[in-house]
């Protein structure tokens, strides 16, 4: 049988997706490395469906399958396996041929790796596949970057392939060269802050408001029918139900409170600040998680430390309902932040990002997916040069709305303990981003002071240095 | 007339540290590629003392002049600069030769020239050096990383050079490789986010006390009489003081709030990514001076949200003594950060870092120089494997009395719309170490259910995956 495309890399990711396209249609050859995985995907193929998908354990056999010319998706470990793995197929691709590694790869290696198989006649995208295990199979958000050419030979495929919306299949191009990359690596910095976001007011609500798992689970589960509506809500309703099934209990209570981590939120950061763009919701998401591996330390500082006098007279519906204002208009500053670093970085590149089209194939499939990107979509298509969320005539009325409970809840938090760094470092983000006038007045005085930096006057033009003595 | 050491590089660093070295009576050669500044720097060296100091426009004779073998420090601007600067010098030098770049520059690029120029039989160092102008002249503290060998031929002249304070003078080997550049780096970071904090601080007592400049001064000059003292604190009272000399009124409210930067602060927050160490505090001044470059932005902005209401009935003393307290246990976890990055990295490079000893050399001739070092050295002091500041008992008893000085200062802000980044930041670190249990069960709970990432139990050892269905 010849193939319409070939897919490398078996492990449960590279198997779900391979499923989902043959299952939309397109044959599709498979190969890995270690042999088994092509017998269980094979296997898999047929019990869920007789799909068309063929294994191949050589690899030469496996390009001769796919009809010229090739499209080949690459499913590995980011880093040298990619490059082990190109290297292999370059042997047997021929010119026109095109490599998509599907990985949450570092943009520039995409870049370096789309000059390399070049000198071959190779064509090669970066494409950021979000959506997990069940997004694989089921239809995930797709960020494919790269030649244009290349993404007009796939995007029958893909566009079938992936989530579909209200207004389409959660796939664009994203633009040329590492673009791809780079949109799913800051999608990724976004989960995490979203993910933060979320922990915080469970840290809150259990704490400060006292509730159960119970109360936990129905207000996600309330919260997940209105604004906040998305996959991570939903499954923390989900999760705060799941009884231990090793023990009494509830299963989120036996958890360790260390959570790990891939590269791509320590990536988001870097770039943060290699962009000179405001990221603080996401860096706090990540030092958060650095923090949450101490647990040994912050046993050991615990017993130094009392927890302050909890607050009296805390009205629980309040609570929730201000919360769940504070947790939105957070969710607004870390997108904020978000899209401005993808601009930021595709101005830097001139990769012409449409950032509504980003936004609106993140509405399905992948982790963040939540009717919240369509109001960002909205808020784009409304005005293409947005400079931030936050100006938005509905983003600032949402926020105007719900400020005065967003301040609350990080007062609330400040004085009983809970550490809220998402939360706050969202609220800064909103008063800095807001005020006319900042103090870095003083910190330039300062700089100009010790360093001559010199400053800017607010009532003439040019460059100044006084004689502080 | 033969001299001691050599020094490329006239522009003001270069020409002070020059002109220092030469007054505590080391001749000294000097050199530039553009010889004006050759001759400026003889007429300063005549004016300020007669000083051993001779200048050479030809970089063949200024070599020759040295005495063997020889020292050379380069000042030019970081980068490719160094790498001209360096292979002209080669030319000339000799095996046994040591090269000491005494810029603000990245540490890998230090490693690489000692690489390089180890194959002409060359040392090199790479020396950070604080003080600003002001200290280069008078005696700044100087973090010489590289060759133990290379350090002892150095030491005494650096010795006599440097600042001096009760316990010596603020120079020390630093260790290996670019461990000299890294820890530059880090006091870079930590000035950053000192003065993040001060300009809070400034913001608060402004904008919710409602102090005038003239009270503002009288502030930071008493803070400066306390356990504040520092150079920070000491020119921002001169600051408040300093009239306009070109329009009415004071100058501090007529430069423009938009902070300027190097490299430095920005490589320190992506270091602290880099190693996995949380360092908000840090990370929320570089943000906060990213932000103020917005100014066009914000204005916009400004007109679309209105200040929240000011909190009444404040006591301005009280909230000036509150402020104080807001301040220094932000402080700690600045440096608790700053610190802890440094052991990462020197753990990671096997630098064999003496924290206490580069706490020590901070105390004076610096910009972060203040009386709150020797604290920080006192504390290494009493437990050289001490994991965070905020466990050693002396800090710890500072922030057990100052924390509810501390929320009640960021709950003013959070409430009163003035963005404390730094101060929440630091507030939110201190929470989150201080507690034995984070919300980040629920994280990894979430990374289970969606990614397989699997989660390790409070109840039994062992890697856990729940079927959440």
């Amino acid at each position: 049988m010849s193939t319409r495309i070939g897919l490398v890399g078996l492990a449960v990711m590279g198997q779900n997706l391979a499923l989902n396209i043959a299952e939309k249609g397109f044959p599709i050859a498979v190969y890995n490395r270690s042999p088994e995985k092509v017998d269980d995907t094979v296997a898999r193929a047929q019990a869920e469906g007789d799909l068309p998908l063929v294994g191949y354990k050589d690899i030469q056999d496996f390009v001769a399958a796919i009809e010229r010319p090739r499209s080949v998706i690459i499913l590995v470990k980011a880093g040298k396996p990619v490059d082990d793995t190109i290297a292999k197929l370059v042997e047997h691709l021929e010119p026109g041929d095109l490599i998509i590694d599907g990985g949450n790869e570092w943009f520039e290696n995409t870049e370096r790796r789309a000059r390399q198989v070049a000198e071959r006649g190779l064509l090669y995208m970066g494409m950021g596949v979000s959506g997990g295990e069940e997004g694989a199979r089921k239809g995930p958000s797709m960020m494919p970057g790269g030649p244009q050419e290349a993404w007009e030979r796939v995007a029958p495929i893909l566009q079938k392939v992936a989530a579909q919306v209200d207004d389409g299949p959660c796939v664009t191009w994203i633009g040329p060269g590492g673009a791809g990359n780079y949109v799913k690596m800051i999608h990724n910095g976004i989960e995490y802050g979203d993910m933060q976001l979320i922990a915080e007011s469970y840290d809150i609500l259990k704490h400060v408001g006292g509730l159960s798992n119970d109360e936990l689970a129905d207000v996600f589960a309330e919260w997940n029918r209105g604004e906040l509506e998305s996959f991570l809500i939903e499954i923390t309703a989900q999760i705060f139900r799941r009884r231990d099934d090793q023990g009494d209990g509830w299963l989120v209570d036996k958890i360790l409170d260390k959570t790990g981590m891939k590269g791509t939120g320590r990536w988001t950061v870097q770039e943060a600040a290699e962009r000179s763009v405001a990221a603080g919701t996401m860096t706090a998401a990540l030092d958060a998680r650095y923090l949450s591996g101490l647990k040994d330390e912050r046993v050991a500082a615990s017993r130094l430390f009392d927890d302050p006098a909890p607050p009296a007279g805390i009205d629980k519906a309040a609570l929730v309902n201000d919360v769940r204002q504070a947790l939105y208009a957070s969710k607004i500053c870390s997108y904020a932040q978000g899209m401005n670093l993808i601009r930021a970085t595709g101005e830097t590149f001139a990769w012409g990002l449409d950032l509504g089209a980003i936004a609106r194939i993140w509405k399905g499939g992948c982790i963040i997916r939540a009717v919240f990107l369509d109001r960002i979509k909205q808020a784009y298509d409304r005005d293409p040069k947005l400079p931030n969320l936050l100006v938005d005539a509905e983003f600032a009325r949402e926020i105007k709305e719900r400020q005065d409970a967003w301040r609350r809840v990080v007062g609330l938090a400040v004085a009983s303990g809970i550490a809220t760094p998402a939360f706050s470092a969202s609220l800064a983000y909103f008063d800095s981003y807001r005020r006319a006038r900042l103090p870095a007045n003083l910190v330039q005085a300062q700089r100009d002071l010790f360093g001559a930096h010199t400053f800017e006057r607010t009532d003439r033009e040019g460059s100044f240095h006084a004689d502080w003595e």
